[in-house]
């Protein structure tokens, strides 16, 4: 058999695999409301060989952002669990480091405290955090001990807590020849961690905030520590110079969450973009099934009325919020 | 036919379509020399399945310097083309910049009165590239200045001055399961719009040096502009911070070139992961074919023949050099 006859029949039988596959509903998470519609006429849109708004598969880069829109966001971050633990490690190892405003007001859960103390505050944390380790030594129990902490709201690990509607999103745009990433206000090196196992996304297409790093040598060998400030905080404005930085294009896809103001950025490079694109912003509003919460002056709702963005409420628009 | 049949059927064919295709000589432009056999030897090893020094694929990570690496960096390195055009047109319109010395300095080609003035020349020289400029602006014309521009040594097209065994050896490492990425010290905007079309490198898989950008509004729409001065220098020890915030692993193939000193910190980091890894130093020793240059010191083909990093001759080792 010739390698064309051989690719040829290759392309027929998935064709057909993929017919068939089509057959059951993708989003099944998803109620039946005007949100689930547009995500899917959006996707037949782009991918509508020869329709006048076919986006060629290259240029079908889609961006989420993780906590408050993979992922819960309340009671803590998935990022705060390992950067606890080192914290607590640190302490234990270096008592004096317990007496830093902002490692004392982290260790009290004093998060306003924590915001007041701004940028020497953060430094302070790194400090703390990362106290000597290697790049390498800092990520080794990241995924463990997020894979193993119980989150009592959601009665499953943190490792396991994810919105399922949302993983259902990811399946489908991969089947539709969408490249997914995340751009995430966490830290880069503990997001990269928990990507390809929660949510199918390998490691080198996350983007997060980041801690200046510099090259070192151990018992002579080369090694990646701590500079000990913030490099770049990926968050708000900071999010669309990132994903150009590392992707080079504007994303035809980008999801987000109200409650921060920072995804909102990223979503208007995204509209901005020529030619077709989606933007998504999950509302916090069920008190009952997940947590109730909003900007005190709603600037991402209001921005997505304003621009155009499809708003997701997880009261109305999911059927399931966590997947168990 | 069910899925797993079909699945079963395809991985067969497959398997024929890659064993016929192994017969052929996958990198024909390199000598039957001790570089060709060490780096065959060294894929056939990581690929043997079951074999002690096995890598699964997605660890199969190979990092390639551009300039001096992929292709010549004499007469000129790639990112100078754009670089002076934006420059001329930046003067043309404002005549004063020309006075600037770092300004005045490139245009008459005295790279080492460039040099001498440091990150404030560079800076100022970054200013007068971007003026004013948005990042889809500055990269409107790269790929047409460079496709055009013809290189008088190797009588083709810049565009087309590729190394014929560097290529061939992209090719070979994709066929083994390897992902490719650049990293190098040109500048990442510029880097990234060559890499699709002259060395199947997407866009995202590019690393390299990059000015600080923010986002500004113009006629209302979100755009990122230049913040006018550096933000990495992707060159010695910035190389390995680069690669771990963007793909998060210690590369097991790694090329570089001497001549710059630019490359042995990245080779270092890469030797110095758990397990089996190459480092292949590219020796510019050819005045007939190419180019013969060295450091002053030997630096990098002492660090070579120190840390065990396979030195290529150009001379001795590549049948040929630019393919027409």
């Amino acid at each position: 058999m010739s390698i064309r006859r051989i690719a040829l029949t290759i392309l027929a039988m998935l064709a057909w695999a993929t017919s068939a596959h089509a057959q059951t509903d993708p989003l099944p998470s998803w109620n039946e409301t005007p949100a689930k519609q547009a995500i899917v006429a959006f996707v037949a849109k782009v991918t509508q060989a020869g329709g006048s708004d076919f986006v060629p598969p290259p240029e079908r880069i889609a961006v989420f952002d993780m906590d408050g829109t993979l992922v819960p966001e309340r009671p803590i971050p998935l990022a705060l669990i390992p950067i606890l633990a080192d914290i607590r490690d640190a302490v234990a190892r270096t008592p004096d480091l317990g007496n830093r405003p902002a490692v004392a007001a982290l260790l009290k859960g004093d998060h306003a405290g924590l915001h007041a103390l701004g940028e020497q505050g953060l430094n302070d944390l790194i400090a703390a955090v990362t106290d000597g380790k290697t790049t390498e030594q800092i990520i080794a129990n990241v995924r463990s001990l997020i894979a193993n902490r119980p989150n009592e709201i959601f009665g499953v690990s943190y490792g396991r807590a994810i919105y399922r509607p949302m993983q259902e999103l990811l399946a489908y745009l991969q089947a539709n020849g969408f490249t997914s990433w995340i751009c995430s206000g966490s830290p880069l090196l503990i997001t990269r961690e928990l990507a390809p196992e929660m949510f199918g996304i390998p490691p080198e297409r996350v983007m997060g905030s980041n801690v200046r790093t510099r090259l070192d040598e151990r018992d002579g060998k080369t090694v990646l520590v701590f500079a000990g400030h913030v490099e770049h905080l990926n968050d708000q404005d900071g999010k669309p110079v990132t994903i150009n930085r590392t992707i080079g294009a504007r994303p035809l896809f980008v999801a987000g969450n109200e409650g921060g103001r920072g995804d909102i950025a990223m979503m208007r490079w995204s509209k901005d973009r020529s030619g077709p694109s989606f933007q998504l912003l999950i509302d916090h509003d069920d008190a009952e099934r997940e947590f109730a919460y909003a900007e005190p002056d709603d600037f991402s709702l209001n921005a997505a009325r304003r621009y155009g963005f499809q708003i997701v409420s997880i009261k109305q628009d999911w059927k399931v919020v966590i997947g168990k």
